[in-house]
């Protein structure tokens, strides 16, 4: 069966000046990360009617006392701004694309966290999400005094009554609570809010909330999670999930998986979004956009390529071996067996050089590299659109604001002549945007009740 | 001894849509409270050339299931935005005014918080100042999921060391640490940073900060103790002090008070600066400033007026006595009795009625209030001023735009006149503008150690 109608959404994807980790090396990249810099940015996406701009996040640095490798490039956990007062300044100077921010339920606070988004998405009039991540580095949690990282298992309970503290204290209050009406002197209406008196095994939370109910209801809820509790999270609570499947059959499987484990929250296969990450190589000829590659790739240095390799292959150390030669026969190891496995078996199957092993793996870092022409591009996405494997994409720009602007010049004209993306913007939200109804204020009790 | 020299600062406490308790059923004050409003009010406030703008919070409503009175007042705990979301917001909207947002130690973290205040401060390229807070407020307690208050001693204990923790933290790096040299591959120094590895009584952080250096070093640090602890606390780490004296003579003491605790952590009078709040009610005739007041007063509804004398007079409940008569004998009671005191020795004195009684005590809620004309208002800044009781103000218009408007217009022109006030800002950073160095990297190890 495929999908004959309808239009996809388009997220854009913001890191440093790029997905690549040579991008900030590239002169299609900033050369900046000011405010300025992320302005332009989102108004590239906005300019072609994109669904929302998405940041990252993370609360440590991705090295210890030694930064050597760590120090060539710019993905090394460092960020130049933290993403809830970055979106608060890109609201300003956007008018109708969707603001995501990522925020770990680890290391923050439901009441803060509820409130900052509820905040963000009334600067914004209802263009905030949230990307709900759940911490699993011990280097983040050595920054919260946890002395060793918080259990997965115990990551996952704390998440869930996170969300349904967040939801209900944005319920807190009724839509038109606030009624500001000089002639009666009432400020509110004293019957229109509510607390929670939430008492579970993580929070214990009075509410309400000291904010008016977001313009959205609830900020959109966004996850990344592809394991067993975080697809079982995203079923009950999530709105769009990023996700980043390589082949077409794969995505059919995550989204058939995601989407059938919606009804036994009470949920319809629409109300959640599958959106694939991928990384663009945009090119007007196939050899243009090829090269376009390889300049990119030339300028990942061996220290990041066999440091990126190290990390994808469980701590597979090839720095004293020529880079121009064989993959050295290896002494077997207990540590991330088997992605190690399937990185020996690649450079063995197709007979690969250190050199060519860490550039197959260290300029997209694992996402859907998707290099060639508008319509080969466009091919593609259109594939997985219509064979229910997608509802959209992430796009993680190779570089910015170059490959963004690739995108949007050439690829986004040619899904719009297929008719498979806008051409203005219909709504004002970004729930207006993704096609996601406006929550009613939940009916109390709580979910922990 | 009088200071001949000098200019002084002015800041503008940007609260709802106006300081006075019924502000936001006047004409003078906007009717809503979008971003649009809060940049409006930020442009009067950079248009005068002020130092910055400051932003109240809390993390709780001011009432509980109960809220008959409070909704009859904006300022009932609930606030139209959380500040560090809106500050960033209007950093793009302004350009050189300074942005200092309120954040309580007793229920933030301080690598969350670090992290956000160093953003704003990259944001708006230097001009974020942090006012520290603890809170004593058992709501906010209920919140966070502490059953009860966070005892004083405990919330000043906490709030030192996590000043400590947050300003090594904005240390993390060198300020040119990150290099962004695209011909040598290094985008950051390997040696320009740093842990912190702290293991105190309330955080254990290890660090680095994974954002760069703040513009200014560290956004400024403001706060508003006036308990023992609370100067203390402000003697050793804060470079400007809100305060709320009456008159000439307690400004006077409490700024040398303050002042005079500095030397003993090595720091110079100048390195702090002591801001009086000030509530303006400004005419071109005396007779003008009194009507207005007047107007502002009879917004003021007799339930909104007996909750804030019953606040104010330690639960003195005056609902079932007629509002035009006297106040009435009263028993004793043990909860706050000296202020209770205070407020039946007032109408005792001046034989007030209760309506009277209130409305001397609910307008300008217990700040020093200035009804006049600019030179009448000019008189006492600069007597404040000369006579070494403040070093600027922090201006709480009655109304916003309103008041404040009729500040800058009418105020402002007067105190540049008498050189008391800058014409064009000199710098580009909130420091620039107090007149405060900026830190160099501190020397770790940590006061902890």
């Amino acid at each position: 069966m495929t999908r004959r109608n309808g239009q996809f959404s388009l997220g854009a994807f913001l890191l440093f000046t790029g997905h690549h980790v040579a991008a900030w090396r590239h002169p299609a990249a900033s050369d900046s990360d000011t405010l300025a810099d992320f302005v332009s940015f989102a108004r590239i996406a906005e300019d072609a009617k994109f669904d929302a701009v998405f940041l990252a996040d993370g609360v440590a640095t991705r090295f210890g006392e030694e930064a050597s490798a760590a120090s060539r490039k710019a993905h090394n956990g460092a960020y130049p701004f933290e993403p809830l007062t970055l979106l608060s300044a890109l609201a300003g100077a956007t008018s109708r694309i969707g603001l995501v921010a990522t925020a770990s339920t680890s290391y923050s606070d439901p009441y803060n966290l509820a409130r900052q988004f509820a905040s963000l998405d009334r600067l914004s009039n209802g263009r905030a999400g949230w990307n709900l991540v759940t911490s699993g580095d011990p280097k983040a949690s050595q920054n919260f005094g946890h002395g060793e990282d918080i259990a997965h298992g115990d990551r996952y309970s704390r998440a869930e009554e996170f969300i349904d503290v967040v939801t209900n204290l944005w319920d807190s209050w009724d839509d038109r609570a606030f009624l500001r009406d000089r002639t009666s002197g009432r400020y509110f209406d004293p019957a229109g809010f509510r607390r929670l008196d939430h008492r579970g095994h993580h929070f214990q939370v009075q509410g309400p909330l000291n904010i008016p109910r977001p313009p959205q209801g609830h900020p959109v809820v966004v996850q990344a999670g592809s394991s067993e509790p975080g697809k079982e999270l995203a079923a009950r609570t999530a709105e769009a999930v990023f996700t980043a499947q390589q082949t077409l059959d794969d995505a059919i499987a995550f989204y058939a998986d995601v989407k059938g484990r919606l009804a036994k929250y009470g949920r319809r296969p629409e109300d959640i979004k599958i959106l694939p990450g991928i990384f663009p190589v945009v090119g007007r000829t196939e050899a243009e956009a090829q090269e376009k590659f390889e300049q990119l790739q030339n300028l990942i240095t061996p220290e990041v390529g066999l440091d990126l390799l190290s990390q994808h292959a469980g701590g597979l150390d090839l720095s004293s071996y020529p880079l121009d030669g064989p993959l050295p026969d290896l002494p077997e190891t207990n540590a991330g067996k088997s992605r190690r496995e399937l990185v020996i078996a690649l450079a063995r199957r197709e007979n690969l050089t250190i050199r060519q092993l860490y550039l197959r793996i260290a300029g997209a870092r694992g996402h859907w590299q998707l290099v060639g022409t508008p319509a080969q591009i466009a091919d593609q996405l259109e594939e997985r659109f219509v064979n229910y494997g997608a509802d959209g994409f992430n796009v993680m720009a190779p570089t910015l604001p170059g490959g963004l602007a690739d995108f949007t010049r050439l690829v986004v004209p040619e899904l719009r002549r297929r008719g498979l993306f806008r051409t203005e913007y219909e709504g004002t939200t970004l729930r207006d945007h993704l096609g996601l109804k406006r929550p009613a204020a939940s009916p109390l009790p709580l979910a922990a009740e």
